[in-house]
């Protein structure tokens, strides 16, 4: 027997207008979903009977955290959905020079929070029983920090304009063979700028995408479909 | 000395302001982009002293139309705006048995017309100097007619669930080598039916993007993207 979380509870009851008794599924964020019956259902608080773990959708080969720059009004919210249909484990939300939010603003808009609520919501509608991690936003310099560190995991491929470096590979043209982890660096509206591009050369390997112009809210469905499109997970 | 269309010169006078002397730059829709002056801004024509060719965005070298099946409300406005910024020369929408529109509520609510003003947004947004085509909406039945009489271009390749065909092929396992010219069929939010997978398997390559589930209005940004990045444009 479990308990649902508030926001559950409250969505069972309030939307869906479920009754004990209810045939339900439930999933635990960490790869297992299971069928259930609503045993009670009150007004905030909710008890499931949990039974017979179910297949789920498979889970990507390479553990990917997306690090990407936090764009404009809700941009960043279709972002945070996409990143989370396409597989990945992590979004990591990052402050470059030409974004135009300070990291004070986004604690303050408790948007941590918001981004966690959609990435809930996303692994639902595509069937994904992990809950991937929203990590609490940080300045560039810090990011490039944990990779310099490693607190970030894998290789991490940064993501770049052709013009912007000279020895960036082409997504199409990455090693065939996977990582089993990996950081990918994405920027805001505006790019990168000269010096980012610089500190990042130093933690990652530059990425171009061809000559296309890509908005910034689609650039990481983009550059998370053409990688796993070369590692073999499409 | 050009006219602008009346929707770019009201777009120019009232919009964005401009006066005779400002500069700017007019593109032809088929390729070409060039520096210009504003002649003479009347409320409703303009008219533009045309000066150097610029250098535009290159276009893919494989001529996709992208065959989709109608999204619900206004979900097939962020295809259409997708699509044109992956770099498609044609939409070719499609009413299928899951569609939940009719080929004549489509025609009533001037569908085409407003999905060609989107075409010309992103193409503008995204650099392009080619304004993709938005065809006549038709009947998934016609479609099929039309790729089997070769009317639509090239190889068609038709995005189907894994459990849908056998015989499917993973995108990233497509031939590396483009076709010239290729026709892309990707469905509704409810799939393809039985009969639409028997019709459409006469006429293309089903293909699979893994065991992913995408969102509808994900699926044509994801399966371009896929093919894109697998024929060395990306």
């Amino acid at each position: 027997m479990v308990s649902l979380p508030e926001e559950e509870a409250q969505h069972l009851t309030r939307v869906l207008r479920l009754k004990a008794g209810a045939p339900v599924r439930v999933f635990n964020g960490r790869g297992s979903e299971f069928d259930g019956v609503v045993e009670r259902a009150g007004k905030d608080a909710v008890r499931v009977r949990v039974g017979h773990a179910r297949g789920t959708v498979p889970e990507a080969r390479v553990a990917v955290t997306l690090a990407q720059a936090v764009l404009k009004g809700d941009k960043m919210d279709a972002v945070i959905r996409d990143a989370v249909m396409m597989g990945v484990v992590a979004v990591q939300p990052i402050v470059t020079d030409r974004s135009e939010v300070t990291l004070q603003s986004l604690l303050r808009g408790r948007r941590q929070e918001r981004w966690a609520r959609i990435a809930v919501s996303s692994a639902k509608q595509c069937g994904r029983a992990v809950i991937p991690a929203i990590l609490e936003p940080q300045a560039f310099d810090a990011v490039v920090a944990s990779l310099a560190g490693m607190t970030l995991p894998g290789p991490c491929l940064m993501f770049v304009e052709p013009s912007a470096a000279a020895d960036a590979v082409a997504a199409g043209d990455l090693d065939r063979i996977p990582p089993r982890e990996a950081t990918v660096l994405v920027g805001p509206e505006g790019g990168w700028t000269p010096e980012e591009l610089e500190k990042g050369a130093a933690v990652s390997r530059p990425v171009t995408l061809g000559g296309r112009t890509f908005r910034a809210d689609a650039m990481p469905v983009v550059a998370l479909t053409a990688l796993f499109t070369r590692w073999g997970e499409l």
